[in-house]
């Protein structure tokens, strides 16, 4: 399946230059093609197809990428570069995308494919760092140097951004706020195989859980939020403690990186002062010495992943790196 | 009381470039003269007298300072630049100390008023932080862009040095793995007002405490640690239950910071592979999906404040720096 919508033509006189980007998860591929400004000038979607196996994956993803770049041209505006994101463990300078478990792969080298694929270089990133770096520079963080970016869904994943790059860690995994341990004893079991850590209590798919523990029905975390806030006593219940969880965890990050800006996105932001007002309390509670640092909603929606991965790609361009290149010239 | 020792003399024939260093804690100012490899050339100790109040603390420092530069001018040094490292809320690029407790000031501007005392430029630092550059790059930690430095000694401290510099926060506080809370209910009271962080129950105070709290009698942790090696049963399960919480703790630093080396100094640190093999285990069994930093212990032992000072000085002289200046020339 794919879906495809026109943005904003490149109707100027001077070449437009693009990047074709790319966000992979699990079920889908966002595609888009962004200007330097972070302007959107089309989308499409594809199935991402996990089922037919890792290999059909990555050479689909080599088709989109120069199906991409091709309509760009055909628009008048100028692809300069590709940028990649996925999920999982991600080395940005080998470009290789070490594992993921909802896809399958091991050690892809998508650097050089997508090079070879599509005549254009190609950055590869990690789609949450990706992401904080889009609202870092152009959504709710920008004008700070220092922007942790959370992202609330199915899990719970951060990246942390330092003068407008992504914090890479000495080993391709920082940033791993969903495995910081914030209920001490028999805490649910994480998918890392550990006990109580942030995303197995306090993600969107935790809380819908955590309702339906408490004698509630199946509904989405979202459908709790509404309930909490309308009033339903089990609904504030499960709500107010999944404050505290986050409160928690959030707490630890700020001691340890004293971010200037929180961003909160991914699905269980969308309940906006729902959850920033009482988050917000809740963090000043456990302040102590330390400054509270700017806590608000992510502005660029679903869109952050693909348009992160524009910025990394214009940057692997401008920085001179060209197809086939391992470092800047 | 003063105490004077000689190092290293400047036999060369080309003037030797040095730093005046000064790392004010507490107790004890120590100071050194110390050359661009690290080289501690000669060593002074003051007491820090904090009973006689900030300002004559202050107007101590600028007297110390002025004479270590006299001193080395004496043996033929070169003294190009001094380097300030104190506790608390520390501002380095305002170069102003904002709060100690154990010393009281609040908001002095130690740059402008040691830059008018000695006519030299001068960095000010925070006491752990520069003790981590040192240890990062002259130390256990050489040779790495990502290291973690954690002093254990009647606190709990750490500084995050990225490519050799000390990662700074948004607001002068970060790295605080000291009140990460390790113990979720009934942890005891920490100085900084909450509950269960880590230097409330793992410092070499609170190893010391929780002993006594078992029945033992009132040993410094460092007996604790002996005795435990020498197979005394309640300091064993003290010192294990240590390790456990030391461990809580350096995984979440891992989880956030996913550093190269995590270099342990401090006092506790002296206990060598008594705490550095239990601990190295402790963290595997918590890793997870992660990589496993090295875990050594600080090779600068008490000196690592006063070399971090005459790096962050030197680095101030050599980017331009003058007397007076707020930015580079």
């Amino acid at each position: 399946m794919t879906q495809q919508s026109a943005g904003a033509a490149g109707t100027d006189a001077d070449p437009v230059e693009v990047a074709v980007a790319i966000d992979v998860g699990g079920t889908a591929m966002k595609c888009a093609v962004v200007d330097g400004a972070g302007t959107v000038r089309h989308t499409e979607r594809h199935d991402t197809d996990a089922d037919r196996g890792p290999d059909a994956v990555v050479a689909a993803i080599g088709d989109v990428a120069a199906g991409l770049a091709d309509t760009a041209r055909a628009r008048g505006l100028t692809p300069r570069a590709v940028g990649l994101v996925v999920p999982g463990v991600v080395d940005e300078v080998r470009r290789v995308a070490g594992y993921s478990a909802n896809i399958g792969w091991r050690d892809v080298p998508f650097g050089e494919l997508i090079d070879a694929r599509t005549g254009l270089t190609t950055a590869l990133g990690h789609d949450v760092r990706a992401g904080a770096v889009a609202e870092a520079r152009l959504g709710a963080g920008a004008g700070s140097d220092n922007v942790l970016f959370v992202a609330i869904g199915t899990g719970i994943a951060a990246g942390h951004v330092l003068s407008g790059v992504p914090y890479p860690g000495a080993h391709g995994a920082p940033s791993e706020l969903g495995h910081v341990q914030v209920v001490c004893t028999d805490g649910p079991r994480c998918g890392c195989g550990r006990y109580g850590c942030l995303e197995a209590v306090a993600s969107a798919s935790a809380v819908a859980r955590r309702y339906g523990e408490a004698g509630g029905d199946r509904v989405a975390a979202a459908e709790v939020v509404r309930r909490a806030v309308a009033g339903e006593e089990r609904a504030g219940r499960v709500w107010r403690q999944t404050i505290e969880l986050l409160a928690d965890g959030l707490i630890t990050a700020i001691r340890l990186l004293d971010p200037e800006v929180i961003v909160l996105g991914g699905g269980l932001a969308e309940a906006g002062a729902a959850l920033l007002d009482p988050l917000h309390a809740a963090i000043m509670e456990r302040l102590a010495f330390q400054t509270m640092p700017r806590l608000v909603a992510a502005a660029l929606g679903d869109q952050a992943g693909c348009i992160g991965a524009a910025l990394l790609a214009l940057d692997r361009f401008h920085a001179g790196f060209a197809v086939g290149s391992a470092t800047g010239t």
